[in-house]
């Protein structure tokens, strides 16, 4: 394209949000809207891929996240950890003329495997002015929250907790979903959950226990879902050793309000990271290494 | 009633059991139906109260389990633990003309609270000939699985775990939905799963590692469903010693055989007993000493 300006996509699974970026990668505009992969019908990328030229011209599209996975457009390859931008952009395909999607990310351990698929964007995006010989933790809280670890820009080890699934799950559906109408916030409720959740060996018991608090009077019914999703993210961080740790978490609103409470009460240190600003210094890190 | 019969309902969120029984405690007929709590209408409870009667003629009826609770007919305030048979009998409520709910039994530590209704008749029931001094620890898995440690006839300790409910909610729903579908039964499979769910800090990481090894090929898409449900009761016992431990097993079919093998890995050894046998002892008992 002649001005050499480009779209960035972070195509998730509900959600997408869309860039136009000039040639020097500063945002001129941008989309987002309720148009992930579980939106888009088999078949439909390319109709989108057009809609999003005809409002911004027709420029280079670089995209990550699930729509490079078996629910998404095409199914692009993981590459392996350790990755780093470099691995990544070599992985990175081309699914249409002008048109790239960014790889994931698979972990093999002996123990345990795992798999993301746009995170390691926004990590290493907000890597990319560190100093690249730290050691860094970094937390981003969802459906499917994820830990990763990073030694010198390079993603060596992660985990992934369902926890917010488990959440949505238990208020919709089930035993509990008739008293997990409550707002959930920081307070007193949710901290006693985190407690709770942390020091739990049995996640199925100590949920069980906020309906059985609630039915015998000792837990106000609005305070149910703060205990409960206190719990839950309880749980999530239990088993993690965050005392004087420094955890930079990329989330925003009540999310990372929750996170940063039930981090700092098991000792660790938050660095918010805007996850925006992180995801678009990651995809033109990328871009920039496209052949 | 002139020949002394009564009639005898184990009445559950989801199923129902029902038998005549004659004077002397002997079974005569049984019936076993859908017609849990959750499928009789408000206010439906004295017609069926009478369907039973024509069917096994105007006996005494003696219900116990969710039909006490505030989903059921009528709410019958729980017996504190420690509870025995004479305490429950005691606190049996009579809701009708010649016609019976037993409480159920709540739980209150410091530390945490909880509630049974219906598994105290079939524990004290299964106690009912024991030498009455012995230490016992009984499991009744199911959709909110029961773990309740008695002394001397007497319950006095108890919690429940979700891990039934859990498994449903993520076969039905969610990410690991579609990769559920697979048979569950004792196996290599399970029994990973029950390693990992045990020493899992991090239950919603387990789960979502079924998931990751299902995407990258470690794990066959048919043995995800046994992983999955070994993971969940694995995080069931991990954080109760059974080493050399005698658990009193109260289930039946598929649901017998995975707790038997998971106790069996955690060092337990399994001693079945019958849930039918046991309600039965259990709710003679205490018509044998209501009023």
């Amino acid at each position: 394209v002649a001005d050499g300006g480009w779209i960035a996509v972070d195509w998730g699974t509900t959600n997408r949000r869309a860039y136009l970026l000039d040639a020097g990668g500063d945002v001129l505009d941008s989309l987002s809207d309720a148009c992930g992969v579980l939106s888009v019908p088999a078949g439909g990328y390319p109709d989108e891929l057009e809609a999003l030229r005809e409002r911004w011209g027709a420029r280079a599209v670089v995209a990550a996240g699930m729509v490079g996975s078996d629910r998404g457009w095409i199914p692009v390859a993981y590459t392996e950890a350790p990755a780093d931008l470099d691995g990544i952009a070599r992985a990175t395909r081309r699914v249409a003329a002008d048109a790239w999607i960014v790889p994931g990310v698979a972990l093999r351990r002996a123990d345990r495997v795992d798999v993301m698929r746009g995170e390691e964007v926004q990590v290493l995006g907000a890597l990319a002015g560190a100093d690249g010989d730290d050691d860094a933790l970094f937390c981003q809280p969802g459906t499917h929250s994820k830990w990763i670890r990073t030694v010198g820009r390079r993603i060596v080890d992660f985990s992934t907790s369902m926890t917010g699934e488990l959440f949505a799950l238990l208020r919709a559906h089930g035993i509990l979903a008739g008293m997990l109408d409550g707002a959930v916030a920081d307070g007193s409720a949710f901290r006693a959950g985190v407690d709770r959740g942390a020091s739990a060996a049995d996640l199925g018991a100590a949920l069980f226990e906020v309906r059985a608090a609630v039915v015998l009077g000792t837990l106000a019914r609005g305070d149910a879902a703060a205990r409960a999703s206190g719990v839950l993210i309880g749980a999530e961080l239990g088993g993690r050793d965050l005392e004087g740790r420094e955890v930079a978490l990329l989330a925003s609103g009540p999310l990372a309000e929750l996170y940063a409470a039930a981090i700092g009460l098991r000792g660790g240190a938050v660095r918010p990271i805007d996850s925006q600003t992180a995801f678009l210094d990651g995809i033109r890190a990328v871009r920039a290494r496209l052949a």
